[in-house]
């Protein structure tokens, strides 16, 4: 009898590959049947996997699904993408905006970030890991793209632009959490108009 | 052997007796378990009331948790209090938005509110009926102290005043679910002067 050794690369090409569907199986499975009920189970079925093989990697359904979440925000380059900047700020911040409204509505997408939404509101370590991994980085390049604006003298010198962007996104977030009312590509461009010109009148 | 009779009316005062002490005990409760802990049995025992007692008014423990923010929002007038109006918008804003930070940053209300908040992220029904009993009525005075400021040429006449309740708490509100950074008496203020002046240089 012989006894086939696995040489350390396919072992790392085979663990990537089941990485790869049991987040994959979580990011589908969490559409189809809710939060509430995903189950390590139901994704190790789905992903054709041991439970075993998903607790060795993760410790509860919430990190599988933050971890879905980061695989779907890696581009093929390494790095995120930048913001749009033709020179036209309002231009390029409803472009921008329109195209967070049309992922919030998108109905692959509502279910897995409700989920996440709620696993990060109720759990504060989660809710940092977020902010550094996901949010963060997006933040960051958000802010790239006004401080261009700044820069060009389109945004007001003593602006903190932490808080030009929760002005920007918070409104569009909270609408779609709270269900507050819809969530048009109109309302973009409202949020968009009143926060640069803001609310008093200008003359 | 003699039968008491009841009265219609002391039956309906013993009703709304346990009715305010289930309700209390949900909104107590919550805060000392969290939500995924909280149940029908734990609100019973802590109420002294039978398990039968809740499910006859109430079908979920998000229900019997939303009448509680309802009865705690309940004014002795009957009515809700208005915003202060006493001519200067923005220092009557940061009030309010400084009131704001306090209710959410009180651990009381923190752990309550992100329940209340997960249901209505998962519930369209009950984000409906959030928005007609709660949100809405204060929206509507947060509209009209906005309305008044509008009328007396202070805020842009073409300005959409659910737009600039969104600019204005959608911030506080996405800072606080997300716990993105730090909910402060100064977030309230910058808040507030910069969606008043905008993004944009006032020259």
């Amino acid at each position: 009898m012989t006894t086939q050794r696995t040489s350390p690369s396919s072992t790392a090409r085979r663990n990537e590959t089941s990485r790869r569907a049991i987040l994959t199986a979580a990011f589908e499975l969490v559409q189809e049947v809710g939060y509430v009920k995903l189950s390590i189970e139901g994704i190790a079925s789905r992903a054709g996997v041991g439970k075993q093989t998903i607790y060795r990697w993760w410790t509860s359904k919430g990190a599988v699904l933050f971890d879905a979440f980061l695989m779907l925000s890696e581009h093929p380059d390494g790095g995120g993408s930048a913001l749009p900047d033709t020179g036209d700020l309002e231009a390029d911040l409803k472009a921008v905006l329109r195209a967070t409204v049309a992922e919030l509505n998108d109905p692959r997408y509502d279910e897995p970030m409700r989920a996440l939404n709620t696993e990060i509101t109720h759990d504060p370590a989660l809710a940092a890991l977020y902010s550094e991994r996901l949010d963060g980085p997006m933040r960051e390049l958000k802010k790239q793209r006004l401080r261009n604006a700044q820069q060009a003298g389109q945004l007001a010198q003593d602006l903190d632009l932490d808080v030009a962007v929760d002005l920007l996104w918070g409104p569009l977030l909270n609408r779609w959490l709270q269900r507050s009312g819809a969530l048009t590509p109109d309302y973009a461009d409202n949020i968009v108009e009143t926060a640069l010109n803001g609310l008093r009148p200008r003359h």
